[in-house]
């Protein structure tokens, strides 16, 4: 499949070395046609990797990976062009952290509003699915790094969008347990999720971890 | 020991009944003196069960429990008197969900203050120690109802009273897991944890659920 990552951070470089070692072509897009980090990250990709403008890179993919940092992701998408992305899964990893303040970070939308639901109405044709987005980078990309039972949450409001996320994140991914929270709205609760992750980063003195919802046997 | 509950809700019972349970002479604490529901609950609580204005179970209490509704804490903080609860432990488990708009329910706080920072800012002299704020109250209070391993946060100023707290979750309530996230600021966390729970608890159609932090293991 042709790939779009949006995005040259570690969260695009690990998304699209991913997504090449698994046979896909990957276009990995930025402000400039040559942008230095994804030239070196196109060098130790290999032959499956190219760079190119957000523009390019939305272009190129018949799905697009969200990988910018929350604070760029609107004008970033922006340059990326709404008809580039019509019709298409936009798979939203961003977060709205605000580092303006220092650590830990505040967030630049929440409560009554999401950086997902953003993404969706400045992209109306497009299919966003937020996911992803609640922890590390490399968990992301090889869930089996951590022990166990451990979750990944997505929402949507196209169902069968969320189908092929699904299948992305548990065929290529090797995520067990996906949980589909319901529409885009749904952001809101998988983003303020952060401020209480970047406090367990400081208390565990770790990024390698993600949660696991245990339930309740059901009562007879 | 003497302990004041301060609610007169599912939380409040709740932790009310467990104390008696443990032996402990609890105290309900209301608007007014003579509370319909508390009286209820005093009625099938036994004889170590009491009630009173929140004045009165302040007072009553060695360590008090904050079993309000967000919308309520302060307010109620306030009837119970900075004098009352100077120098002692105040367990804060109230969350600031704000539901006149309905379900899902926003928070009245967030993202750069939290209600437990209000509750410490407005109660000086008081120990304030944010914990059990993240799952139902019947997990609180028994969180051996949820199989295997899961958590319970907690936040605070005061080292020696997070000590102590620590003990009433581990030894009293049988909690294995209490994660020690640092000051009374951490409260932003785990009450913007909220917003996903409750979405977690649509989207599972329980709320008998909690989570685990799942560790990578440490690289080698």
């Amino acid at each position: 499949m042709k790939i779009g990552v949006l995005g040259t951070g570690m969260v695009g470089n690990s998304v699209g070395s991913k997504l090449v070692s698994l046979g896909h072509e990957v276009k990995m897009g930025s402000r400039t046609v040559n942008n230095e980090k994804a030239a070196a990250w196109v060098a130790q990709a290999g032959e499956r990797a190219s760079q190119g403008t957000f523009a390019d890179a939305a272009s190129f993919g018949d799905i697009v990976f969200n990988c910018t940092a929350g604070a760029g992701t609107i004008a970033a998408l922006e340059l990326a062009g709404t008809n580039n992305l019509a019709r298409k899964i936009l798979v939203d990893i961003a977060n709205p952290l605000d580092f303006s303040k220092g650590f830990p970070p505040s967030l630049s939308v929440c409560n009554t509003d999401s950086l997902g639901e953003q993404v969706q109405k400045l992209l109306p044709d497009t299919k966003v699915v937020k996911t992803l987005n609640t922890m590390n980078t490399y968990i992301m990309m090889d869930p089996a790094r951590v022990p166990g039972d451990h979750d990944v949450f997505m929402c949507g409001n196209d169902g069968e969008a969320k189908a092929q996320v699904a299948k992305i994140l548990r065929e290529w991914l090797g995520w067990k347990h996906v949980i589909d929270l319901g529409d885009i709205t749904q952001a809101r609760g998988t983003e303020m999720f952060l401020p209480l992750w970047v406090r367990l980063y400081g208390a565990l003195q770790t990024a390698d971890f993600n949660i696991h919802v245990v339930r309740a046997p059901a009562a007879t």
